[in-house]
Parts: structure tokens; C-alpha cells; sequence
């Protein structure tokens, strides 16, 4: 059996697997990581524990983690973990489980499920971007992770879309989900158009996410402008790559035609070659949340 | 021995290595490309005789092309071989010396030459740009170029550079020869301001260059908005490759300093991660126009 976990800022996921990667069962805490990592790790063994069926005997044991060099082992710099200075997080779950643990960044480990599970399934190169409250991805090159000369490559949020006398965006300054509540903010207080987005308090990107999907022109003109962003990011990212898929997950990709659509314009007026582009270039995830969780599964059966 | 051609649409040039890949002999010709296949092929097979010493024998046979997927043998689609069409070099060269040929794109084949005996050595991943009529480029990841699924991976001339409500810009188009020469016009349009550049009858990216480098204050300016989409573009490759190193050859970057350092201040001021950066990340190929048929030689070598 193989133990996943999801060490995430917010909360903690565990799950076990079966040898054929089915999810036998699962669980999750509330990480709370400001109690600091002597208080966190006895509760995080105790979720792994409490999700391995009595009696059964563990194999292998795959962490994801948010931040860039989690391949290494150790929490360091990972914005949701403030104060996780140089934590030895792999060694010492391996310590407590008797067992190797191999470690990854979540946004790697969702393009390690998409390719051997999901939407990228037979793609070389595959590659995923998540498009949530940040916006991350990894690479998939004859099935290994690329992980670059540091062990940082593809950090998509960065990719400038926009440049020039305007001044600079990034792709995650446009399409994340902060980026859509701040977008709507912003074009609320440029207009005076009628939305049920006045009415609310606050703005979130899942508030301008659910007036866009029932109609509200202000709020799609907010996620046509993130889609055009996309698509410049995209562009680059194809360019550069030249997938066979880019898999798109996260909260905001589930906006689905209605980001997708500005996208795919950009791409098809702005390849330079149908050789880069094709009818099923851009994709859906399928995984959901749980592919973060698989990717941890696969890379403890694979190592 | 082994024989290298570098088949171009103005010029083809051949040479002759030793196994420790020692340069002994060269020759070159014009392509005209125009007269068709069945013309030049006899030419480019008694250019590559000619090359060859008396006696020697010959073991491998390497060729770069013009062309997005050269890396197939065959001539197609390529913008400086008009009328060439699905043209089987690789097969016909094959025949006529009687040992199998190896075919590939010349950027890819520059990055290769970089990564085996230039500026890239040990570095992984290698990243080789090259800025010069057009603007092209290579990534050796592992020790192997990076193809992509359908062999037109890494196309840097395609970056966009600019975008917004400006409109769009592309990497080629801001930082290759030609538009270097185009900035230049436009700005002596714009301006009164004296330059040397003001008495040619034509001016083209050389006239900019060489008005740069004796200080000509409009040169510089033309030369400086090239560094800094340089730096954009090159902001957006290191974010997603994370390479070791970045070489950048071709007629432009012979501008050295006064080209980089707006692209290197870009980085400075833009990178997220002193993890991506290094004193020594962008560096100026030292192999020049000889990269592209070393890169011919040791494809051949290795094959």
C-alpha cells in the first residue's frame, strides 16, 4: 500500500492506495501551521496513521508539498508556511514510518497524475497549469518531471502577458482567482453597468466566477480578459514546449468555453505553425483536487 | 572523419573533422536554391567531396538546414528554400557517400556545438539564443535537444515581448537585425536629434550596431528598447526552463554590454527567485558562426 499526503498551508490531506493506485481511504486536518513544525508533525503522522487499514503493511509514502524545492525534502520558503525555516520534513516522516519518503511540490505532482491518470495520458511533453488562487504547473518530458538546472522550472504565474508601455501583468496577476475579483472590482468602479456583483460585500474570484456562469455581462467581460491573458501565456508556453497537451486545472479552469474561448482565439491567430496546435491542445483536468494527492502516490511507486 | 554541411539558402558550407572533432578542412559555395533540387544536389555532394582529404575514409555524415523539422532528413517549409518541397537530402546525401546522414535544424544544432565544446559546457539545461536576421534558438536538456512533440519545440522568435493595449510584439520582432533597423528608421523619423545614421542611404541592424558602439546617442536608444525586450523574453524562457545557463550568439549579440544590460536589469528587477539568476546565467557564445557546422559534426559523431 502506498501513503499519500497533501501538506498543504490550509489543511492536510491523507489517502492510501492500492498497488493499482485505487484510493482506499482518505482523511484531512486543518494544518495550522503557525503552531509550528514540533506541534504539526506529531498530528500529520497521526492523519497517515489513522488512514492505514489495520493490519495492512505500507510500501511507500509520497508528500506534496507548496513549495518550489520540495523535491529536496525539506519546507523551506514555502509561502503558505510562514516561519518553516529548513524543515527535514521527508526524514522525519521517514523516521516515523520506518519508510523512504520521496517529496514534490503539489503543482509537479498534478502534472505527474494528469500524465500516467488523466488528461495528459500518452502525452510527451504534457503540461499542466493550475489556475487557482495562484497560478503554477509542471512539465511531464518522456515521463519525468523537468525540473530545470534548481530544481524551479515552470513557474507559468510569472510568465509576463502583458508588457510594454502599459506596464507589465503576469499571468498570475490576470488569471488567477484573486486577479478575476480584482478585475471585477475594478471594472465596477469604471461603470456604471448593472451586476448582482454590486450587491455583495466582497468580491471573491469564485463570486465573479458564478455571475459570469449565469450571465452577468461584467463578470464575462472580467473572465474574457483573463482567457486573452491565458492565451498570450499559452502562446509562449507552446512556443517554447511544443506539447502534445497542456491540461488545465484549478478553481478557475472550471470556468471551462467561457475562459477557454478568448484562449483558443489567441492561439489560433497567433501560432506560428499548425504544427504547434491541434483540436485537443488545450485540456480539462478530470482529477480534480485529488490529482495532487495520486501524483504523491506515483511518485512513491515509481521511486 | 567525419563531414559536416551547413545547407543555407544564400550560403552552403562544408567541412571535414577529425574524431576529436579538430576542424581540418572547409569550403563553401553559393546555394542558389532557386535553380531547384535537382541542380544544387550534385553541387552540395562535390562540395562535400572536396573537402575530404585524399585517402581518408569517411565514417559519419552530419547536415544542418533552415528548416523547423530537419531533424526528419527532409527539406520542407523552409522560408529561405522557397519551392523546396518534401526534398529528401538526408536520403540523397545518403546515396551518394554511401553512409547514413543525420539532418538538423541549425539554432538546434548551434545549441548542441554550445552545450558539447562552448559557453554551455556542464550546464543542463542548456539554453542557446540566437539573435541575428531572425531570432531562433535550442535547449539541451540532459545532454539531448529538446524536441517536443512534433520536433518544433523552442521557437524564441516567437516570445511575445509586447502585449496590451499596444498591441503585440515578438521577441524577432524587436531584437533581430531587421528590427533594429526598423526601430532606427522610425526613430529618426520621430526625432531631430543628430545621428550618423541620418547620411545612409539604407540603413540595416550592421549601420545600428556599429553607430551604437561609437556612442551615437539614437543607436543606443534603438539598442537599449532591443535589451529590454531581450529581457522580457528572456524573463519568460528562465521562468519556465530554470537554465543553468543562457548563450546568446548571432550578429546582434556581438553587441555584448550594450544590448544586455537593460535584458540583464529586466531579470534583475523581475526574476522571483535568486534561484533562476546567477552572475554568469547569460553569456555570449564564443563559437560564432563555426557552432552550427561543430553542431553537425558532433550530431554525426554521436549517432
Amino acid at each position: 500500500m502506498i501513503l499519500a499526503l497533501d501538506f498543504g498551508g490550509t489543511k492536510t490531506r491523507a489517502a492510501i492506495y492500492d498497488h493499482d493506485l485505487r484510493l482506499l481511504h482518505r482523511a484531512e486536518m486543518l494544518t495550522r501551521p503557525a503552531e509550528g513544525p514540533a506541534a504539526v508533525l506529531p498530528r500529520l503522522i497521526e492523519l497517515g496513521r489513522s488512514v492505514i487499514p489495520a493490519g495492512a503493511s505500507l510500501d511507500a509514502i509520497g508528500v506534496s508539498a507548496g513549495c518550489a524545492r520540495a523535491y529536496t525534502g525539506v519546507i523551506d520558503n514555502a509561502p503558505t508556511l510562514p516561519g518553516w525555516v529548513q524543515v527535514p520534513l521527508a526524514e522525519q516522516l521517514s523516521g516515523a514510518f520506518g519508510l523512504p519518503v520521496r517529496m514534490e511540490n503539489d503543482a509537479n505532482l498534478a502534472a505527474l497524475a494528469e500524465y500516467h491518470r488523466g488528461a495528459a495520458q500518452g502525452c510527451d511533453p504534457a503540461v499542466y497549469l493550475t489556475l487557482s488562487t495562484g497560478v503554477g504547473g509542471g512539465v511531464v518530458i518522456g515521463g519525468e518531471l523537468f525540473r530545470g538546472w534548481r530544481g524551479v522550472a515552470f513557474e507559468p504565474g510569472h510568465l509576463l502577458v502583458e508588457a510594454g508601455a502599459g506596464g507589465y501583468a503576469t499571468l498570475e496577476g490576470r488569471a488567477s482567482g484573486p486577479a478575476l475579483a480584482a478585475a471585477a472590482r475594478d471594472l465596477l468602479n469604471r461603470s456604471a453597468d448593472p451586476s448582482p456583483l454590486r450587491e455583495l460585500d466582497e468580491i471573491d474570484g469564485k463570486a465573479v466566477a458564478e455571475a459570469a456562469r449565469l450571465g452577468d455581462p461584467l463578470a464575462l467581460e472580467v473572465v474574457e480578459g483573463a482567457g486573452r491573458a491565458l492565451g498570450v501565456g499559452l502562446l509562449n508556453v507552446v512556443h517554447l514546449f511544443n506539447p502534445q497537451c497542456v491540461v488545465l486545472g484549478g478553481s478557475v479552469a472550471t470556468l471551462g468555453d467561457l475562459l477557454l474561448g478568448q484562449a483558443r482565439a489567441v492561439l489560433a491567430e497567433r501560432l506560428i505553425d499548425p504544427l504547434f496546435n491541434g483540436p485537443d491542445l488545450i485540456r480539462l483536468s478530470d482529477l480534480g483536487d485529488d490529482g495532487v494527492l495520486l501524483g504523491a502516490a506515483l511518485l512513491a511507486k515509481h521511486s
